[in-house]
């Protein structure tokens, strides 16, 4: 790589085909980002039965806030947490400059909605959702994504979470589902595990509508390979993407809430919550050493209880464990932690 | 600050006034790491009187290996780690070469013991040791510390633990003790939180008898700033500094058993038991968000069960708790996590 391959002078000839985003982006973003918050809480609650969620609203002295909802002790969930924010500021930081250099020395606005359930029964999967949407100076992006981890996998339940995601995927291109899920297999990894958080689902940053699929952190990764190999989409413009990320946002509820249903009842002894809660654990490594969202979030000054209400409310450590040979939980390890082509792609 | 300041030219004319390890240094650091190992573990499973600590030894493919020594579900602990290594390799990681930046192009040696407890009784602390010994080309150093924290904290707890350390200090240099308890203050501070992990103790990195007592992360922290006003201490060579480390090491025992047979019998509820595992997500996230050894060795390929094995065996997480004023919880935020001269300095 010469040093000419990624100068300010060689990027800056990329953003000219970047299209322009309506003048009432934000207002239309932000307002889109809260009726997914409301949407997502009202299934939520029909689907626990309980006392539903407890909310909060919060100022950020710098610019901006939000609405962060919890619900505890339910019937179906033993912690959910569904946020909404939007904020603005006068620079963004390091991290996200390097990825957007046209950014610098522009104010910024974000808005995003964020999800975390920890079910109670462990027959029930954690889940986790996120679409979020950046403008700064002449540059914008959505970014996002949603991916599931089982404890006692089900197949049937990960291929129909998988497929709910690609029919929402492929109303708007055929390549976002198979780039977009390898690229959540490439992110949601615990290296020093050498597993995958959970059965994955989809992730994407940076969608923009310059004709790139791909700017993941791994160049020789099997979804840059994957972005490669397909060639660029069409281009794509802004409401284009966002109607893409409020059809992935709205396919949450139907990709979901089948699961809770067929799992709901389902009897379970210590056994079962034993691994449950040691399995939390991963959870808990992957939130505080690799995800990019929280530990940004903990080095800036956000709202720590906002941020950190995706720790589940009670986790195990054990030294050493492995799961028996043949037993139910070496099952997740030999099949359900490994990316597999769920759809066949 | 100038370039000049911080080049390598600059840096250069230090490492002339470093003294010279003897020829067996290695052998002597590594053999008395394994014996603070064996002193530690007596001394624990004497105090514990349950079924002692189970090892696991391994292989580092790279060089070395390790005694991994657990103990579960004791009469005193409900888990504890003593964990001895002794590795290398041919280089040292980036993180410690901007440090160190003489020991690039050199292989290394690294040895230390760390340790790591987690009581039943929430009336006593958590406590974690480590010390550590490293070779590189012309640089060689000695690091660690020892630091507590409680849950329900007693003062005469506190006084006891840092005047033994302040005592083992004192041995050796007089500035010791006071330098280095402001540099575990700083070190063990989790900002997301706006606490310290706990009451502190000391810590030191670094030291290689060049008259440097402070390098910390802070340069106009409170331990820099003690550092400087008390100007260089004389030069302390090589046998100076082990003897030092040895003492500090052996002053485990003697500041902490008296603290468990204080309240080993102290009767404690469910509010009791609920606090500490809440307090006990405080542990975990500053040893996955802040620790440079458990960061650099969950990104190095570093044995993970054995790192790990500091982490809580259960813990709680719950949004936004408050202790309620002037409750026993409340005290150890209003005092205990909050820097404090234990000692008047």
């Amino acid at each position: 790589m010469t040093a000419f391959a990624t100068s300010p002078r060689e990027r800056s000839t990329q953003p000219a085909a970047r299209p322009t985003p309506p003048a009432d982006s934000r207002e239309r973003v932000g307002a889109w980002m809260q009726q997914l918050q409301d949407e997502i809480c009202a299934g939520l609650e029909a689907a626990d039965g309980g006392n539903g969620f407890q909310e909060d609203s919060w100022q950020r002295p710098e610019g901006g806030g939000g609405r962060s909802r919890v619900l505890r002790d339910g019937n179906v969930f033993e912690q959910g947490g569904v946020n909404f924010s939007e904020v603005w500021g006068e620079s963004l930081p390091p991290s996200i400059l390097t990825q957007r250099p046209e950014a610098a020395g522009h104010g910024f606005y974000a808005t995003g909605t964020s999800m975390v359930l920890h079910p109670k029964n462990p027959y029930i999967p954690t889940v986790h959702l996120n679409y979020r949407y950046f403008e700064a100076g002449p540059v914008w992006w959505f970014g996002g994504g949603i991916d599931l981890t089982p404890y006692y996998p089900f197949e049937e339940d990960v291929v129909q979470f998988h497929q709910t995601l690609k029919d929402a995927c492929d109303r708007h291109h055929g390549e976002y589902y198979p780039t977009f899920k390898l690229w959540c297999d490439e992110y949601f990894y615990l290296k020093h595990r050498g597993e995958t958080r959970g059965v994955g689902g989809i992730f994407f940053d940076y969608q923009d509508g310059t004709g790139e699929l791909y700017r993941g952190p791994d160049p020789a990764g099997p979804a840059a390979a994957h972005s490669k190999a397909v060639g660029e989409p069409p281009q794509r413009n802004w409401e284009d993407l966002f109607g893409f990320v409020q059809g992935c946002g709205r396919a949450f509820l139907p990709a979901y809430t089948p699961i809770i249903d067929r799992h709901r009842d389902r009897d379970y002894g210590d056994r079962e919550r034993n691994f449950q809660l040691y399995r939390r654990g991963r959870y808990v490594e992957f939130n505080l050493v690799y995800d990019r969202g929280t530990i940004f979030g903990l080095q800036t000054n956000g709202r720590t209880e906002s941020i950190l209400m995706s720790l589940p409310p009670l986790v195990r450590w054990e030294y050493a464990y492995s799961p028996e040979s043949g037993s139910p939980e070496a099952k997740l390890y030999d099949r359900y932690l490994k990316p597999q082509p769920w759809l066949g792609v």
